[in-house]
């Protein structure tokens, strides 16, 4: 591709909205712009990574057993009601009327509608179990939204809805999306840690989260390196609230109803605690009955009885990961993709101006580079290499291929990681043998 | 995939709601089901059908130069209200407020929000000319919600948008979108007429539609065998009322101010004109400069000077060929699909129940079209062969292997064509040379 017949609108200025790296630098970089308040359009570049992020999610869910399909955005307000969330859920819902007047609200989860499906469509211990996703576009009317894309209104995410004959068939799939977020942040190649968590509104008996770390994150995390005990710091509140401590014992805070502090003592094991911040995106819940006691979601068991479909349900940010991923990892300069969601790999970049011999070198090692099925961007643009450097720093590109007076005599590349500013020098001949480590090296294929 | 382990709920029943075969076809072979008046879910086979439509349509834009990203649903009232649409679109468009009672509207359509972005970031002639696309929900409060998927409430479109110095490279563009959305819909497989439209809402100089043929469309398309002259409906009236046409001369109606008739003669070669019925699944327009101007969308020229871009718009709907390729390819029995978007290319059915060397032999045949990269459902259900061959005719999966008796001691597979109903018989060996030939003919690889 070639960035004069792309669009990447980077911009100079940190823009003044922004309060954190990630949110200026997917501004920056040309990843996104803002339509309204926590509203954003996914530019090109932002939109190659949002498929990327897609793609992995897809396969480990398709891996793991989970069947892809697809629910509205509009959704009736009488399933809501049924459920008795159109009230609980207040104002962080969107709502409106069609032209008849009927109530409708924009998904900002889909238990009720999947439930809804399951009592028309799940009547049989032989249609179970059964584990149904969709990666859509979702809608909260957050009170304050803010940094960029990780406290967005309109948002994407993966969201998953299993429904079994009784716990133990829960408690498989439950371990089966457990390990397949774990997959899908490793591939990425993020840091991460899982929680135990509260409920909150979804409800249910039983919850984990998956927290990207990152010095920004809004969610605090409490974790013993020791015994490897982790839980969400509101649920290492909640849980001394429930009175499991020792309050005379005091190997930590938790008894005394409050939070605990980095280097309080494990509940477990008695070592120090530490505390960190994360990103949360994901969060994986047994519901139980919850949902199909209350939509009449019931199916025909082995016994011959009628009894509540047993319920699950496991969302991912597919659009937060976005943002997490550059908050996590990035410098001063921009943003540093992890080569299996880089919108491109590779991005030639020529620093002498307008020599032909060049041009023609730079097309045919693009060429190279399509047939060995590598993203290429090729900067052809009239502008210095002090802007092209600038620009490849920001949009972050795993490889750059520079090519300047040197390639005329000696045909060798000098190849530059963005992650490390490593440089190598590569003859062009060897571009497949350098593409194949690569890839290998980045468990990209 | 296995059919016990998928989610297929196929319908004996024809749905009383369904007018038309595409709808109730649509509904009984488990593609949709109704959540509201207008507004469906995809269950997965549906999926797997929008998502290789979406496949083609994809490739067939990215050849064509187009770059695709993703605006939001959510569109603030502002932009509607420069543009002059947000009175002009009247009950159609859905509304909604957010907690702080700031209007916004659910995208019918992306004109305003892609003007603004080419506002914000398309300054210089260096940027043009600009095609950007994407393939998402749309959503229109239709008065009168029917036939399924054809005139629903939220639907999935793709969308693209060009950005021209002027009208001569909007020219190239509007061609090579006419070509692309011929090529998507031969792709495909389905007949289908391009015709001069009007531009309704939308607005612009210039369209044409794109009309898959279909007994029960609910557009009429007048066209001239001769000469291959071809307008809608409403377009052979208005050009009679812009007074093209000699009323004396009487080669046809259209003079009269009346739609012309079957057999009426061809206003440019005096031809007979022919009358047919049509589903419109694209529609494409030269904007001009309609909302550039309104939303202040200008750009620099080589010559210095700020002009407004020149737009062109292109939309084909996603969900909406599905239903139309329903609606022209189907029989008493059910859907046939072509193999270009057919959920999955082969079905395997065994006769004989509980048949262990039979079991094994489906199992091994799965894993050898898997390596072939065919999509193979293998219907393992306990159920007798009548309901097996009865639901593969539903839901119109092009090939079936059919494993009976016959297979223990010749090891020949039964291959029925649901086009055609044609029987073949096949060797297990000779799968890879059968797949490679079908897949030759029906243009798959």
């Amino acid at each position: 591709m070639k960035f004069s017949q792309f669009f990447i609108p980077t911009l100079k200025e940190i823009p003044s909205e922004a309060e954190i790296p990630s949110h200026s630098l997917a501004l920056r970089a040309g990843l996104i712009r803002k339509v309204a308040s926590g509203i954003y359009s996914f530019l090109p570049l932002g939109f190659r990574v949002l498929k990327k992020i897609e793609e992995i999610i897809r396969q480990e869910m398709n891996n793991s057993g989970a069947i892809e399909l697809f629910l509205p955005v509009m959704q009736p307000s009488v399933l809501w009601e049924k459920s008795g969330r159109w009230k609980e859920y207040g104002p962080e819902m969107f709502r409106l009327k069609d032209r008849n007047k009927r109530d409708f609200c924009l998904g900002p989860t889909h238990e009720e509608l999947i439930t809804y499906l399951a009592y028309l469509d799940l009547k049989s211990y032989k249609n179970l179990p059964v584990n149904l996703y969709q990666i859509q576009v979702k809608f909260r009317d957050e009170m304050r939204p803010r940094y960029g894309l990780l406290r967005a209104r309109e948002f994407i995410m993966k969201d998953a809805y299993s429904f079994c004959r009784n716990d133990d068939d829960l408690v498989v799939i439950y371990k089966k999306m457990y390990d397949a977020y774990c997959r899908i942040l490793e591939r990425i190649g993020l840091q991460y840690k899982v929680v135990e968590a509260e409920t909150g509104l979804i409800g249910g008996s039983y919850s984990h989260e998956f927290m990207v770390l990152a010095e920004n994150g809004e969610e605090k995390l409490v974790f013993c390196p020791a015994c490897g005990y982790s839980a969400n710091y509101e649920m290492s509140k909640s849980i001394s609230e429930t009175g499991k401590e020792n309050k005379d014992n005091k190997i930590n805070k938790w008894g005394d109803f409050t939070y605990p502090e980095q280097g309080d003592r494990c509940i477990n094991c008695g070592k120090e605690l530490k505390i960190e911040k994360g990103i949360e995106v994901g969060h994986i819940f047994k519901l139980g009955d919850k949902y199909s006691k209350k939509l009449d979601a019931r199916f025909l068991d082995v016994d011959g009885k009628l009894k509540p479909l047993v319920m699950g349900c496991y969302g991912i940010g597919v659009s937060r990961i976005l943002a997490a991923a550059i908050e996590q990892l990035h410098d001063d300069k921009g943003i540093i993709w992890p080569p299996s969601i880089a919108p491109f790999t590779v991005n030639i970049i020529v620093t002498t101006e307008k020599n032909s011999e060049l041009s023609k070198a730079s097309d045919m090692i693009c060429k190279t580079l399509k047939k060995l099925d590598v993203e290429v961007l090729y900067d052809d643009r009239d502008v210095s290499a002090g802007i092209k450097f600038k620009d490849s720093d920001l949009i972050g590109i795993p490889v750059r291929f520079i090519l300047g007076r040197k390639f005329l005599g000696s045909r060798l590349i000098d190849v530059e990681y963005r992650k490390d500013c490593k440089r190598v020098e590569l003859p062009v001949d060897s571009i497949p043998k350098f593409i194949k480590e690569f890839e290998a090296a980045n468990s990209l294929k």
